[in-house]
């Protein structure tokens, strides 16, 4: 169910702030910022995601760093604007890895915020209940990714409904979108409950304007990448779904 | 040369069990069993290659699950249909992880079976005998790729003619389509024979469609794998091209 | 600035020799050679960038080797014909592996020839500066990439003009025309200045060609390793773009 009052295309409202304050227009100008910014974002992910992770952050506007090396890390990660950590394939020489750079990241998104992308293997209803006891436990956002992508403080509960079911076929995307949020966050890190939100709606709406040229996974990939690099402000304001739920 | 027997086009036949069993339905009935039972194929591969295997597995209906953590197999690999093992850039590091899981695997894949994917170098008569021999020895399916594919378990020997020569200038092809094998065994792992005959064609049938598109390598690798994701039940049975030898 | 007395079209000569030896016709001249003798070249490289740089010297008729283990560095190393050594994410555990590959490898690139694919966050002026010193000190070629690539021996200074800004849009595009010029000396090894500016130019002059159809940087990616596959005399030959500085 989309809450139609976030969206000034169906309720136009003369109130400024408001609608300055819309997902849309919100979605454009985290866009926009990592755009200009560019950025610096430390990802420390797995071997088969690197790639596309790389690429879409370059896409997006932002500045991938892919730092492995823990030598490297308390020199580098004070220097970046977030820190990606992927943890769906860890091994035990990694985790000093990621302890270290979430110690010394400016904006240090591990402990104090916690990015989930989750492949939604429950029923929604329960997915909802159990991101919001974790938000709430660990003081976090909390995003679970599925037919209808969900973000959480805790409090706040929103959906973010842009994407295609194709996604599923692409490997990393997921880690993609994670990367991706940590761009969105490092431009408004106060923010971050609505950096992830229109993070994942951002790279949603690529997917579909990607799948409306693609033949199957593989052009899709590359449309979805070529599509994030080109999106207008127009197209955001137009297709980002975004609503409470 | 060709099997004419083999294939329904060319010398239909009265006979059920015999149209059912052919190489090009059993080619279908593989790819469309993938896609139904969606086979977790955990791959043990090298860097290079684990991009193209993980897609090339999801274009096919496959779940590729990367796994390297030596602590995460035991856990894992009962849980797995088939395990992938590439031997080709072996590090010392590695050794006791392919071991962990191909003791642990459900369908364990090495050492019983045993699949290579290798670049023959060599006269195709040579690779024959020595494909046979091995097979002999080790009591397992032997294939060895070149300009017709041959599969061997020993006894019998079939040549899978599916396929373009330009498969050789993107890296990674051979890696993942003996992942594709691992999965068509998985979900049929009585006769792993038939299995690596028929994803050796679907994979080269997959190559041959994407290369009516393709205008190079990488727009090859593309195109293959949205072929690959696309196949369909009247392509595969007038393409597949399986003969004995 | 261009030094078109470099350039047949724009001042053809009788000269035979002269023409022969004309940047256009030297850069086809090495590309001819690198299709013809297929050098291998052993890569030592990233995690991000293996998949784009052995797809891109599979394109240009090279055989990438993305040899990793130490233990295979003595007995492959003496059989490749050029070392690609990516010091951009050095780890501890790298170091030794680099060295020996240093060591045995025949035409050793590292110590006696030093390429250095950097992106020139500098003014032009004191880019030159800093190669030719580097250039002087170490005895090496030295490469700078940035809009104009610089090519310095410590004397001699040409830019190769070839490319586009998107480019920096792809991960691993430095990485990838670096192996580039690894296989470009690897069949012109006497001479490592020509070879390393012919080797940026055809690069640049396959993103030209791939630019005229992408859409976005995932395009790009692809048609550049198509272009580049593709490259023919005549297009070589009429925009090779490399001039003495």
């Amino acid at each position: 169910m989309e809450d139609k009052t976030q969206n000034p295309q169906e309720q136009p409202s003369t109130n400024i702030t408001e609608i300055s304050e819309s997902w849309p227009r919100r979605a454009w100008a985290h866009l926009e910022s990592v755009r200009r910014a560019s950025p610096l974002i430390q990802c420390i992910t797995n071997f088969v995601s690197m790639d596309l992770v790389a690429n879409v952050l370059l896409a997006a506007g932002a500045s991938p760093a892919m730092i492995h090396s823990i030598q490297e890390i308390p020199d580098f990660a004070p220097k970046t604007h977030a820190l990606y950590v992927n943890v769906g394939t860890l091994t035990p020489d990694w985790l000093p890895r990621m302890k270290t750079a979430g110690r010394t990241c400016r904006h240090s998104l591990m402990l104090t915020d916690l990015f989930q992308g989750v492949d939604s293997m429950h029923d929604s209803a329960d997915a909802v209940e159990a991101a919001k006891s974790l938000a709430q436990v660990t003081g976090s956002v909390v995003a679970v990714s599925g037919a209808v992508d969900i973000v959480t403080d805790g409090q706040r509960l929103v959906g973010a409904r842009n994407g295609v079911a194709m996604l599923q076929k692409i490997t990393a995307t997921g880690c993609s979108v994670t990367a991706l949020i940590a761009a969105f966050v490092a431009i408004d890190p106060l923010r971050p409950f609505e950096a992830t939100a229109t993070a994942l709606s951002v790279f949603g709406l690529a997917a579909e304007i990607g799948m409306e040229m693609a033949k199957g996974p593989a052009s899709l990939r590359m449309h979805l990448i070529d599509a994030l690099y080109g999106l207008d402000r127009d197209i955001v304001h137009r297709r980002t779904n975004i609503s409470h739920m």
